[in-house]
């Protein structure tokens, strides 16, 4: 790891200083990490958010990149503290479920409990895990200690309940809206190969329906022609309903869990 | 370039992971750029916005920074992106009129219209040109790549109309607020020299008027005495409305687009 | 200074392009520099905040590390530039009492008035002085510049007074809350030391009073049982105000400057 990346995924926000903190300790114990927040704006204790944030973004950095992610509602409880490799990645943060979504991508998985306690800031406090454990742990293993150093292998790592699309009938795919962006677009869980399941029949196109209001399928956005709720699969290859220069959340009252149904016309 | 500067101006906002997403793709082209946000919190889809501040940052970056913009109402129709080389600096964006401050600073002024597909992300979306587009053309254009390997000049660029203040009368000046900053301070587009010409007459000293408003001018913020209606050149060479310890803008109303007229009293 | 460390806390927000204006004059006089961002969200003119958000903040850092500090109601008035170096660490900015919490934590203490303007920026605005002072000056440091270069050492320099818990009677300890972090959790200016001088005598087990509710002490934010007000000893040493996955702030109407009185119960 010659010129090592750690990004930072966390719900601490932008008005306090933890950010900063952790970067500080970070760039104390390897003056050559190259630092890349991903967002510290998760919503507070929001692991769902986390994870869909994690999934969007971890592919698009060099190989061998660290990414850390720290969303923890049960900070000081009992969660253990992770370090978890993939076929190109790494992952640092709370076994509370925040990498599920990385999990079922990757070949070769290895999760580690971190245990070794003097990776860890000497004067630890119960409830600054970023500063004491995380970043700590993270910047050590960038300087390439081994893997093997910092625990043992676990098997019974937390999964979360990822809400999946359903086919409820013979070409009626049901899913839900799982995250809302800055525009107020609202991305779906469902994928174009979703989608191209139901297309392999040669019935006809595929349409969205939302709160009852059919929802073209366009390939722009700048295709919409006007204000109305229009749907395209986005760069991230999910189904997303969209309002050219509006925002679908607030022109049409659609927020996390809004169920989408996909038929052929 | 030994130590590329790539900056980041967007109305991504700070919530979603689209800008680290951008960092990502650019460290994976180049790991030794340098990466720095301008801002990523532009008004949603408002080009004169993201105008006024590069125009306001670039030319305190090191010659040679590139300097990418992205704020696209029309992201995925037909907008080129565009790189632009001026006399010590490069620009990448839309052509969307982004760059119109630009245009008219530079002696040298070379604008290319981006057509080289395979410095573009292989697999390229339709809604994310950030990340498939100008992430990676920055990233190669800052490993040294020569300019022509990107496409060819175009003139046909475009340009925005940009609100100038207007000679009305004989030492009557009318311009308007074009930005409104954190500390709710109203910046006009009423430049050092404008006003200088209309002093250039020995007939008095120039005031501004605001919704009727006399508005004295200082040195300092700190020189006006009580919470009323002030102004002052600022910074970046510009006629500046503000409030001390107050903001202009909530407690007088004040808002992008307020006329304000510059007399010699 | 072979990495040097640039660290930025402002109130110049996220907005507004100040803060990558003064990340580019830093990178111009040293492409070397290091910069980390520790927050930019100060309320706007909150020095106290900014003096807490450095004092939780510096020594996380390398040794050596500079710590630019700017929020300045009085911009632009005769408030003097200083730069300051304690044992180990650096620190620049205005003479405003934001230093006042290090100046007590460091064994060597010397403060420095700025004043050779051949390190700031030659165009001298009387309104930017994180761009045109501050930022050149920390960069010119960073790049080994002695600091008597920079100007005369001065002993009266500001300080601010800063509310200290009250020992009002034997065994009750009147503190109060100083800032309330993006959580809602309210933190007190009273240090585990204070409580520790109550609980020298044998009499019993601290609580806390806050509006007349009484607060029990627990370990761990999990610890809580339920959404009532709890306290805990926080990451950084002090008494801090919460509810477990909610917001003391909020759900309590805790702001800053709310009395708090530890008792032995």
């Amino acid at each position: 790891m010659h010129n090592p990346i750690i990004t930072l995924t966390t719900d601490f926000g932008y008005r306090d200083p933890f950010v900063g903190i952790m970067k500080g300790v970070i760039l104390d114990i390897n003056p050559a990490a190259t630092i890349v927040d991903i967002t510290h704006d998760i919503g507070p204790q929001n692991i769902m958010e986390a994870a869909i944030a994690i999934e969007m973004s971890f592919k698009f950095f060099p190989h061998e990149s660290i990414h850390v992610v720290i969303v923890d509602p049960g900070v000081g409880s009992v969660r253990r503290p992770i370090l978890v490799t993939t076929d190109y990645y790494y992952f640092v943060g709370s076994d509370n479920g925040v990498f599920s979504l990385i999990y079922n991508l990757s070949e070769s998985l290895n999760v580690i409990h971190i245990t070794a306690e003097h990776y860890f800031l000497p004067q630890r406090s119960s409830t600054f895990h970023g500063r004491d454990i995380f970043a700590p742990v993270a910047a050590w293993f960038s300087r390439g200690i081994d893997i093997s150093k910092f625990g043992d292998p676990i098997t019974d790592y937390v999964t979360m309940p990822v809400p999946a699309p359903v086919l409820v009938e013979k070409n009626i795919l049901e899913g839900e809206v799982i995250y809302i962006d800055r525009f107020g677009n609202a991305i779906t869980n469902i994928k174009t190969k979703n989608i191209d399941e139901l297309c392999s029949t040669p019935e006809g196109k595929p349409r969205a329906l939302v709160k009852g209001i059919e929802v073209p399928l366009k390939n722009h956005y700048s295709e919409a022609g006007d204000e109305g709720l229009y749907s395209l699969i986005n760069s991230f290859g999910y189904l997303e309903l969209f309002v050219y220069r509006g925002s679908a959340s607030s022109n049409f009252g659609i927020a996390v869990g809004e169920k989408v149904v996909v038929t052929l016309g």
